[in-house]
């Protein structure tokens, strides 16, 4: 690894200052006996909630009112609020004029519902390497688990080999646009262009991609695109699936009950007979959370108008005074998927470590069992990152060398096993945040 | 129907105030050109937020972080601050010691996720009068659909008569707290005490029960109970599924994706091997939704706090206002399903028209559509109410001696059919909502 010395960070990020968030106040207890500002760096978990969405849902609120049902003046003004929150997610996608917006809980939710509409037979293909979210709702179909690709170039050919020559019939590829152990951002246009010479259809999950760099469906040609409100700073329990509406419109309703139900009436045999709505209306059956719909639509309204570009580059230049400062450890292994100089999304360009990468790093200290070492992070410097396998198991156990049968838990990892530590951060981080993690990292990984 | 004077309403009401909510003093446009307090009466839809709801939110969100997931004090407060949401909903809810209570997005989400838990081969008995979300989430079930009974003894005699010398066999019988038409209080314990009875399980349907009357799990002794959060003041996207965990444990998870997975690895062929969580995380993947449990868990504590009995008490004494007010109206049929003066939960016996309902009344107006109706409760008085069919369409077709083939929609009544029309009030509305609302209908009815 190399051991330049990174420029001032205050140099680099002169070009955009952080966005305000709720907590960048918030003082926590350290060893010491002192107390520190909180540095939330688990953003590629769930992030801050922006001020400007906070400020919104709470200018929101008093007027909140059933949407889709009832006469009144809240009502009409909420229904409003829902339906453009559809447009205001389209927008920021770059959806087709035709695509469809559904407000799910999340991106595992959105994956699910997609997972629930794929006509039947349809055979998936997705890398181990993606998360849970990813790789598990496929329940129906026949799914291949495609070798974690050790380049980008190599992702694109594993999956033309896996598509070549297949039986005729639907088939969908899933595909991550960041990874969110590595950060690496993967070749999605590339990837769609093989899928859809195919005659197969594409799947971006944009957990990890659409909180920090601009995601275009129309220009990736994605078929359908997913992301979670609470990792984009509105984390009001909504999220997105967007794309096509054909598979949409021709399933099972996700959820049946009320709202998607056009008309249910009894049948002379007693049964009931139902007919159902298409468009938005037929996967989200129940009340619309248009509290978390209007939170996702401010978010992007944010991040739009700060400028995704200018958040794109500040995000970057913190991410190689990371990265950077990491190299400078010995101690340190950072964990990559691919080779550097890579950037699948068209970002990059300018080289350095960050090129290709969006802010979540994973890594592992010697002599240090990862949980041991967040936790020495937090209680320590008050810095919140999180350690284990990330939901990502197979890819985790492929990074770190560990067997196929060793344990791991996404929820809790256990202190003794062999876990990584993940630092990840977003559009409201100080640099300050990033320094005291690089020192405090530097500083314990010394200590053994 | 009955013509005498009601007892001024504010000697009645006197035993408790209204819950601050927010929006009690949003103005709207009325048609002489002045503006009025809005009149939110479409609480049977969505209610408007506790204030202390709104204050615990606010309070919790510089806090937010990363549940389940992440070493930092934040992350652990928010994991913290969602296992005692549960608590503190099973509490209000009175659940069994060993009763699971798992975060969903809301009353049609919980049914459905019920109905994907079921054991294969379960038989489902529901009856027709349901709303939508609870009549249609079983389609992987052989159902019977029971007909509309005219008093709580006919219930209770057409479900034993249904379920007496069936099959052997897995069987659910789903019940509403309180009809999200007529408001009316279903003999829910007696229900249960056939089903059990007869080897039946029991899910309570507590939508429009929960937010006006104590639901007691285990005296009432359902097997689950399920209800909203934005019916019950806490509209963040949030609701519940509450009770026995061995189905639930038993079956697939009704999310595939993290957190719900506690390994996954590649198989030797190249497959994938899952192991799932049991318990509350088996059913909830993805990044728990932490912000809506506390604000259900909120709802739950400050609807404790005030004192349930003055509630239903205060609720009730606005409901013979109501009622009442309708009676002398000569053009107003309002809905019910049984004879007045049962209920069956165990509330009533002072008699009067409000005994065995909650606080949603929907009612036909001679000479007018419901939708205009609606309408003009709005564009004159600055009311919302709702009209349509409330998405329980055999129920309204019943009701309003509608044709089988005659159309309504859920999401939007269409003026010229026969529509009803439903307003419902809730722990924030002040008397003058139901006043303003009494004087408005008679006013209106006498146009035509």
């Amino acid at each position: 690894m190399s051991v330049s010395a990174p420029a001032p960070a205050a140099a680099r990020t002169a070009a955009a200052t952080p966005l305000p968030v709720l907590g960048d106040d918030v003082l926590v207890p350290v060893a010491d006996g002192t107390e520190v500002t909180y540095a939330a760096l688990d953003q590629a978990a769930s992030a801050p909630v922006l001020r400007r969405v906070w400020d919104d849902v709470a200018a929101y609120l008093p007027y909140y009112g059933s949407v889709h049902r009832g006469s009144g003046h809240l009502s009409q003004l909420s229904t409003d609020l829902y339906e453009r929150s559809r447009a205001t997610v389209a927008a920021f996608l770059g959806c087709r004029a035709d695509d469809q917006v559904v407000f799910t809980r999340g991106t595992t939710d959105s994956l699910n519902l997609l997972a629930a509409v794929v006509p039947d037979g349809t055979r998936v293909f997705v890398f181990e390497s993606e998360h849970h979210a990813a790789l598990l709702p496929w329940r129906r179909c026949e799914t291949t688990v495609l070798d974690t690709p050790r380049s980008p170039q190599q992702a694109v050919s594993v999956l033309e080999a896996a598509l070549h020559g297949g039986p005729d019939g639907p088939k969908l590829v899933c595909v991550t646009g960041a990874s969110n152990v590595t950060g690496e951002i993967w070749p999605v246009r590339e990837l769609a262009r093989v899928a859809h010479r195919h005659g197969a259809r594409v799947v971006l999950d944009a957990a990890q991609l659409a909180p920090h760099h601009p995601v275009d469906v129309a220009g990736l040609d994605v078929d359908w695109v997913a992301f979670s409100g609470h990792k984009l700073y509105a984390p009001f329990g909504a999220g997105v699936l967007a794309g096509r509406s054909d598979w949409l419109d021709a399933a099972e309703p996700y959820l049946a009950g009320g709202g998607a139900s056009r008309r249910v009436a009894r049948e002379p045999d007693g049964g009931l007979d139902v007919a159902w709505h298409t468009g938005t209306a037929r996967h989200e059956a129940g009340s619309p959370n248009v509290v978390g719909a209007h939170a996702v639509a401010s978010a992007c309204r944010a991040l739009a108008e700060a400028g995704l570009e200018l958040l794109v580059r500040r995000e970057r230049a913190l991410l190689e005074v990371l990265l950077d400062g990491l190299a400078q450890v010995p101690e340190v292994r950072v964990l990559s998927l691919f080779d550097r100089g890579e950037d699948g999304v068209g970002g990059g360009g300018e080289g350095g470590r960050a090129a290709g990468r969006v802010g979540v790093v994973s890594f592992v200290v010697d002599g240090w069992d990862g949980t041991e070492f967040a936790d020495a992070l937090s209680a320590e410097y008050g810095i919140g990152v999180r350690s284990g396998l990330f939901c990502a198991h197979p890819l985790l156990r492929n990074l770190l060398g560990r067997g196929h049968d060793e344990g791991g838990d996404c929820g809790a990892p256990s202190a003794g096993a062999l876990n990584a530590v993940r630092v990840s951060f977003g559009a409201g981080t100080p640099d300050e945040h990033v320094e005291r993690f690089v020192r405090a990292v530097r500083s314990l990984a010394a200590r053994r």
